[in-house]
């Protein structure tokens, strides 16, 4: 443990003892640094971890307080889920449409967007970037790096990776429309139709989407709300399943915000080799974590090449500019194959202004502020939701990533309180979206993506207030 | 029919009966003017169109000859396909990535190549546009029209439409990343796994590749290499096999070049429109025609809404910007949701900088010198495959597009050819790339996209004398 995280658990235990209560302030930084004979950094870095964990909050120009208990009592959905163990067809594409054709539009309150807000990015810094290299791309590159993408960029990602000690060369990276794309050629890649896919459960509907897209089976495997999927779980569903791939997320997972530490990602990436199972992982949040320590991908462990890893620039710099990636290990080939096939290229006006871009090196000091954004509203929104929502609601608490994930009581249908919400002008993302047996009906994401405003407290009390009825009348 | 057309009309004649014969110089166009009493205008315009026949060559500072009977002659080829009548499950990607993969750099002499040189379109014009537009890109378009495309950009493509007569508003197109993506939208909104789609005898190795992906069986069709599908067969084919979609090519087709004519295309609309049968039309090539006359597409004439018009400006304007477009009649919102699962969006900044560009104009002129590039570069390869291929060398006269079909004599195996052609740091597109059944094994796809060279006019030398030593120990 480093100096910081010793003073911050001493802190905490002070709290949790009642020796600190909700709404104390905290000696100022001057003073527990010369009582403490620690410099002030360390105790900057103390308080700023206590703050990304909930505990304490900063005043402007006042200093630090013990948070209150209604942001720390929100207990987290703490159940590993318990799905049937079946490989099913999916057919959610209806359900999905319809809860996502009925919030797209401005005027909606976008709890259940699966995007933050546009206006967090640095969209004309980027744009200015983009308008120095328009002019000048070479007509070649449209020859020389089709499937695979720009050089230019390549390296920049490269390079990236490199900061969280992972080493992929360029030419083991294909460029792709988002990350959404990447997944799906990495799906095309190592199933063909009818075979079976673990998935999480709850997942990201997006995967569900893309197996039914390509006639793949889903089995559901047991996930924990914190730690992510589990292993013992993932082992019987391989066995008994057979299946052609996995695809999940380790870092502040879509929709749970759970995350895996290393030494799971180390035994989980041994699995899968052990299986020869490709196995797809969704990684486009892991740059948005909340607590300074920086995630590393389960490419991070992959010696033989079974992860496929694919992340993107859509939540942290470009939404728009629709420019992701994927590193597929050993199935480079046919990933660029499906590349090649299904859309041949990335646009290059994108991707020559986001290599520009990252190249000035500004990207970590956006990086910084927009965590510190997302960290706020994440404790802006669960005070809310453990305010206004039903009694026995529980609040995931993400360490990153946009996304609550909320697990109401029993009693409350999520599609009926989607209805009722929708009435009222705001959206959801109800439960059963995210899994193929159309399961957790009392659950729902909700997005903190987007500022805290009075519209936002005032429409967060209105579901509120309908759960609640939904649960009494349940 | 018009004067120039008349008069045009009356010179060819004399051609074919010899009055006039290969090498002669035509009278200039003001003697011509005033003998036949008609404007310099009408003349200019005659003259045109025979050029455009390949009937007459202009020399630069001199005037017009009547044409080589080398460039003449070359028949071409004339036989309906006759395809297996079976519905057959794909495998061609390995054909296809090996020879695709063996032609990607730009040291090989690209006849095999799909695409014509970058050097054809104004990338720097276009990125001045685009440069104008990245810094100002509105951050909340990432939500307004997120799938469907930039407003801006569909209401350029909906004027665009209006100058062939069709009308189709803004709200009726989706943006996709070039037209690739949108055929596979369609595939995918209206077929599912197992089922069977027709395709033409030969057709683009980019359908099968995308029946493979899917899962999906093709049904070839007979057609006419000059003509397109043939209707009677394609009607006994839906009886026969039920198919869920029809993908075919009516200007210009790929591989062929084969263009239908307009009540072609209308009883095709109305045959599909009685079976109630899916048409996916790619078009892309539709605005490449080198004889004056535009092509309308399919969609002209579909009043109930099951044509699929797929087409982009990959081909027209902006390699590399992957931007293109469908207007999907009556599944749209099925083609919608495709989109919104695969990929979400197009790129913004290539979307607005296109849009900006054809607001100001300049197209129209940009493709009028792409058209006569173009025709002249199809007269100087066909010329020299007229001469260097092994007698009896049929060559297709496509009125628009940049690809020339060769059809070889039967001892001649394309594959071969293509594999020695490699050793030659040459490639070309044999004709088995073309089929799921690998036919067409004496033909090949050559590319006349690229600026007719010595180094381009030694290659065809010697692929042609490749060809005639595979033809003599065929």
């Amino acid at each position: 443990m480093k100096r910081y995280e010793l003073l911050a658990a001493e802190i905490a235990a002070s709290i949790a003892s009642g020796t600190l209560q909700p709404g104390d302030k905290l000696p100022s930084v001057r003073v527990t640094s010369s009582a403490r004979g620690v410099s002030p950094a360390t105790v900057f870095e103390a308080y700023y971890l206590l703050e990304a964990r909930g505990l304490i909050r900063s005043k402007a120009r006042s200093g630090y307080y013990v948070a209150q208990a209604v942001e720390m009592l929100a207990p987290e959905p703490d159940r590993t889920s318990r799905p049937v163990e079946e490989a099913r067809t999916v057919a959610i594409s209806e359900l999905v449409l319809g809860i996502l054709e009925s919030a797209m539009s401005r005027d909606i309150v976008p709890f259940g967007s699966a995007f933050p807000s546009p206006l967090l990015f640095p969209l004309e810094r980027l744009g200015r970037a983009t308008a120095l290299c328009a002019p000048k791309l070479d007509p070649w590159e449209t020859v020389d790096d089709m499937a695979p993408g720009s050089a230019a960029l390549r390296h920049q990602i490269a390079v990236r990776y490199l900061i969280d000690g992972v080493q992929i060369p360029p030419d083991r990276i294909v460029i792709t429309n988002g990350a959404i794309e990447a997944l799906h050629l990495c799906l095309g890649a190592v199933c063909k139709p009818g075979d079976a896919v673990l998935v999480e459960s709850p997942c990201f509907y997006a995967c569900l989407q893309a197996l039914e897209r390509f006639g793949l089976r889903a089995v559901e495997v047991a996930t924990d709300p914190r730690e992510g999927v589990d292993l013992d779980a993932l082992e019987a569903a391989i066995l008994r399943h057979r299946p052609s791939a996995c695809w999940l997320m380790t870092n502040f997972q879509n929709p749970l915000g759970s995350s895996m530490g290393e030494d799971k990602k180390k035994a989980l990436v041994s699995l899968v080799t052990r299986h020869r199972l490709p196995l797809i992982e969704d990684d486009v949040y892991a740059e948005l974590y909340f607590d300074g320590r920086r995630r590393v991908p389960l490419k991070a462990f992959d010696a033989e090449g079974w992860v496929m890893h694919c992340s993107s620039f859509s939540k942290t710099l470009a939404p728009g500019y629709r420019v992701g990636w994927t590193s597929p290990g050993r199935f480079l080939r046919a990933v660029t194959y499906q590349k090649l096939t299904s859309s041949i290229a990335t646009s290059l006006p994108a991707q020559a202004g986001i290599a520009r871009y990252l190249e000035r090196g500004n990207h970590e000091k956006h990086l910084r502020e927009l965590r510190l954004t997302l960290r706020k509203q994440r404790d802006l929104y669960s005070e809310a939701i453990a305010r206004h929502f039903p009694a026995g609601t529980k609040i995931s608490r993400p360490a990153g990533g946009y996304f609550l994930w909320v697990e109401m009581p029993e009693t409350v249908d999520a599609l009926a309180l989607h209805r009722e919400a929708m009435a009222l002008g705001i959206s959801i993302a109800p439960g059963p979206m995210f899994s193929p047996s159309k399961d957790f009906r009392n659950c729902a994401r909700i997005n903190f993506g987007h500022p805290y405003t009075p519209r936002v407290e005032a429409a967060l009390q209105k579901v509120g207030r309908a759960a609640i009825e939904l649960a009494s009348s349940g």
